[in-house]
């Protein structure tokens, strides 16, 4: 089947030949190796707890080779960042369709989270040597980063609740006090960088958005300092995802290496909020756009499994009721894909702020509609659905997280309401309009 | 607010000039012509049973001069269509959005069911004969038609269940006996010509699809001859739509007088069936369109009642359950409007034959959130929701409607269900690839 | 079938033998007499907007002969009350779930809205002179009456909006002032008697709850003054519900007349608020009863039309869609008579304040369940089923008041989340009992 | 608070002085001993797979302890069994709202499945011998079991689909062979005993329901024979369940030893079928009833965290959102209670078959209203919901299994629409007597 039938009808004039090419690729790469790597990833991983977050699948690293040949690397930085390979988000959102459909797949085009959002943020806002020093290696897959910003107990979405600190001391550096959490990414043994979000004064009133700052901190000498401490591995329903891991990480009195402190800083101080929200715009969008590629995957799946059920004489393929909610998670994932592409489209014919109702439409409506797929498709194979015997059950947990990270469904819909009522405002003028009718 | 605000992202290229200029005439006619009108047309409509379907407003015939002198007239007959203005499927949906806002502004722009869909199928099937004598009539809004399709008891969405027969005399005149109803459109004074799907012939099997013809009947003529008779107007929930109204007519041995007989068979003898087919693509879009506009609608009139209403000492419009709810509306008529448009732009690009399953999903998913967003804007407003105070209740009963119309969703769905999942047969083979993963 | 079997096992110890001889008369009384009877009475009503008000079907009074032979009259009126006929609410309520299957069977059986609740009040409330004049009448199906508290463009569930004005004139009479709506029942020509809320004080603060009075007025004296004015009837989803009526009173300087004055107050002045709560929650449980009465109905009429449809060569109670549909819905229909006859039973064994929180969870649940069922009927039914020939469109747009009349959903949603939110504010120190664990 | 508040109404004058006594004992020892013993037996599990499934934490017997001082012991034993403490499955009902709070809780009262189900099974068809040898000590709690009924790939649902065969070999033996999965509690070292749904014999037709035996092995004779095989315990989403487990379990020529042969039927042999069937009525009943108190658990916690979660400024315990889903879910538990008390009671004044309906209403109803509860609650909690620090995501994930286990939703609603759609059949006879309408 050609790619152009997975794309909708008015994208079909938007994608360069380039891209047309390399989502082409994707899918084939996703679909013959990525998807049969997966089993190979699970099996290579240790089940014990003694040796499970001290080394990785080597078929990770195979398939980054494979990926780099094929020229399917990195597409996630849009031609708007020279260091990229020049996909409009477009054309990356229709590659991530296939991507979201694998496990590996995302890591194995160093196209993964939290890595892709650390490392936008590194080529907008990274000096030369944070560029050469974390920038280089995360974009040759070399190393890999995390982002420390929620706190247990608080709203994290509202950064500005954000408490772990950091002051300078008489040595003129940061000294971190605190714990995050959910810090995902942070259990690799090969990640090398934090961006921590702290709080660097105490301002109040409109300059609280200038209270937070983002620090760059070399993992390893932290680890090794003893006074940065990787507490323990959060689980998403059962789920460790070992080895990237979500921990919870202390810092007590952790001082910034003074040889490190002239780069631990992020663009400058006080630019926390400011750097937060711009990292938030396409990472949503490259979510749901693997979403959708999971709840593809799960249609597959289940009508892999209805084609051989057998219930009470007739095949599960055959019956109505599946039929159609087959048919009506069809509509539901397309009108996600449409809610998402537009969103990316805008981004790409402006910019992230400008299109940041369309995200937040998007961001809402596709994990919602994403776990209720998977939720049928688990129906559909019945025990063996909540099992690691399909993919089902572990994306649905991975999916669930993403109606709270990034901010939650409810923060995302309240502003989006507020944003149109105020334009709504104008509905009492709109109706006064009646009176003025001019004859005819 | 510019119309561009209108208009999702992805569309903006894909108008031309005449279509933006169209849009925004479109937009402002409704807005300040047609909206005030919708008042003034029920006050013109009279009460009483003996005159209600005699006569109709003033205000409609004086709208259309006005809409003519603006250009904004069969916009529904796309660029396929040389008697069209020439505008796109996707710029005619877009004007159809604003339409759909108001009562009368469809028939005011010449854009009204059935006779849209009975113009496209003179024009593309019609003799110069039944052009001259009913297209170009219609086309000026001149007369009014029906389409005499449905029948009671039967589920009418499959034509092989339609009875009215007409079977030819000695005369060589066809005549017609049986009883159709919900004959939308046969009860105003104005309507000239019935297109009534017949049963022409009995055979089975595959040749089944070859027993219906469209017949061309002048209904004056039909009327006076008491032979066929507007039996009663049938109501939606409470309404008759009168004069417009939804008929039941028996035809008990009417005769197809001698004169007609000639062009009374539109296209060809049993070709009722694919005659229905093309009927029908378009005609889904318009519809899904106009209900956007309606769902619109609803959204401003809740504002403007939630800007006034103060529940237990403070504006609705400043409750959280008003404002999320809100935002959630927002998204759903969103995905329905790229659901809608993007099928649009298919049918323009290529044909409604190509875009069936687009068209599907729109018609599937449309109508269901409409009501959802119009129910919604009733509890918004308490009792005068549900009353002839604002539009919302009559809005409401139309739209119900349009989960039944041109096929119930349950048929559309299953039609979609069994074309995905016969795709998804290849989800074997899908996984079975698996087992080929190369060595990497 | 046995009654028993429509009674959820749990209830079948608490009805009385002369309960249970009741129910099934009720039972074989509706379906045998009221049923057949409600298509005569559609008849008997005149088109006529000049007649249609001023007369009643004659069937309705011959049912209620009949009724009151089979003992069957004013079972509404608890065992609380001596005028009654001594069933208990539980017992009246697997009554009013055969009399809500049809339109005129609460009427035939002198258990309709809005009169219940005024004869509830007069027995409750009423001088002696109150009673002999108004409520024995009303007792025996000679007047009927209406109850006038809903106001234009406010929340009129919160009362203390009401804002028809009653003050004292220098006779001492009540002169009205101000306009009402929704007056159901007001536009009946045998309509008697008006309660009327109105504003008689100014006061603010907690006094503000004795603001207002409830005012007894004779309507034929009233509208023959001229100063009390049917304006129009309201209409639902385009129901007038003549000659039962919702109707717009305007009240322009109207004076109680001097002898009337005597017995022109309920209870007594500042009371208002008093008998509206007082009134309320019998009256909730009727219209669910009614409510699950009509959902039956509705899955008896959608159960002959899938016997009868046939889909694609599939009679439509053989698929599976419908049938799983069915099954939903019958459980949908068991949760609400469990929780209505619950609430029933508990206002029996102490009062309607005690069981406020089970009264308020029946009202949310029961119309919005009931709104779902016959919306999924008229769906089965095709085109036939917003039409006038099955009942389904009209239950509808009743049930769709219930939502919104006796306070709207939300308002009763955020008062039972804030009674429970109050309640579990104890959650602090549940969680807090952890750290007493104590040793084993 | 009373536990009478806990109770609804209807149910206040079926519970026994002792009933009633026992409850609020039940409550207690939840609230007190059990949540907070949760927390340390978790901690008392081992991590390392090596010794994860060789030992179970020491709590849990301290607990038991403590639970038969109280008399809280095997009180799913409803009184129709001379075995159990003579309690109504209500009551029973009522005691597991509070044991469904807590993970020990069920055990440590030993009522936890599916224990509770082989005991039944052993009372009602063991032999004497049976009796002693596995029914006395699992009725103390010494020794645990196991129902190994469901195999990978097949409906397993319907019985007839079962197919690890028992043969017997020419010594009078029955030999094993074939794969079963989900046999829960089968991986505890406690675990002594296997009741193994097996097909012994081929008939076609009716006759097939009498394919199947239940045997009786001795599963530490069974596994250190090597012939019968843990193979790996299943996951459920991520969640092992050590050391309880739901475990893969492969049988190659296993034969039953000479010694147990004499006992190792149930019942007798083809009587699989019939077992199976009476194995489930009340056992759902328990899972519904534990759900129940899951729901309740989780409106707590949510509640706790939203007094404490600051939003934008207020607390989220007093924003509208939270109050309204709040009271929504608690209609939605209410309901739920309803219908598994009633179906409970009906068991108990009839018996399962007669409660059949009742019993699958409840079942259908339950885990999907819970489950939407605990996703509520999760998403209150924003990222710590998903983790091990709130018991929600492992509610979630067992609760999740309870749609799937003793029959898939959909089986259950399609089996009760059938039932329900046979008896409206009628709907025409219903309907046909309007034409019999007398006159009155």
């Amino acid at each position: 089947m050609s790619i152009k039938e997975d794309i909708p009808a008015i994208f079909l004039d938007k994608i360069s030949p380039k891209g047309l090419d390399a989502i082409q690729k994707c899918k084939d790469f996703v679909n013959d190796y990525c998807l049969p790597a997966d089993e190979l990833y699970f099996k290579q991983m240790s089940d014990d707890p003694a040796t499970r977050w001290k080394s990785t699948p080597e078929i990770t690293e195979k398939l980054k080779v494979k990926a780099r040949e094929l020229g399917l690397w990195n597409m996630f930085l849009s031609n708007h960042y020279p260091e990229g390979p020049g996909f409009t988000n477009l054309e990356y959102g229709l590659m991530a369709q296939y991507l979201g459909r694998s496990f590996v797949a995302p890591e194995a085009t160093n196209t993964n989270a939290p890595d892709t959002g650390n490392m936008e943020l590194f080529a907008k806002f990274g000096t030369e040597y944070q560029k050469k020093k974390w920038l280089h290696p995360l974009l040759n897959g070399e190393i890999r980063s995390a982002f420390l910003m929620t706190e247990k107990g608080t709203s994290s979405s509202n950064a500005l609740n954000i408490s772990v600190s950091a002051k300078l001391n008489s040595k003129g550096n940061y000294v971190l006090n605190g714990v995050k959490w959910f810090a995902s990414g942070a259990g690799d043994p090969r990640c090398a960088v934090w961006l921590v979000m702290c709080k660097t004064s105490d301002k109040s009133g409109k300059e609280a958005y200038k209270n937070h700052t983002v620090l760059v901190l070399d993992a390893k000498k932290a680890l090794s300092s003893g006074k940065a401490r990787l507490i323990r591995p959060l689980t998403v329903f059962g789920y460790d995802d070992a080895p990237h891991g979500h921990c919870e990480v202390m810092f007590d009195d952790y001082e910034v290496p003074t040889e490190d402190t002239p780069n631990a800083i992020l663009a400058s101080e006080g630019r926390g909020f400011e750097l937060i929200q711009s990292r938030l715009g396409p990472g949503r969008i490259h979510h749901c756009m693997r979403l959708i590629g999971a709840g593809e995957f799960a249609l597959l799946r289940a009508n892999q499994r209805a084609n051989h059920r057998i219930i009470f004489g007739k095949p599960m393929n055959q019956r109505e009721s599946f039929i159609n909610a087959f048919a009506q998670n069809k509509i539901d994932i397309q009108s996600c894909r449409l809610l998402v592409l537009n969103a990316a489209h805008k981004i790409d014919i402006s910019n992230a702020k400008v299109a940041q109702q369309d995200i937040a439409m998007a961001k809402i409506e596709t994990p919602r509609t994403i776990l209720k797929i998977l939720d049928w498709a688990i129906q559909v194979f019945g025990a063996e659905g909540v099992s690691q015997d399909v993919e089902l059950a572990r994306m649905y947990a991975h999916a669930r997280t993403l109606r709270i990270a990034d901010g939650p469904d409810e923060a995302h819909l309240n502003q989006l309401g507020r944003y149109h009522a105020k334009k709504y405002q104008e509905a009492d003028q709109f109706f006064e309009n009646y009176k003025n009718f001019p004859k005819l």
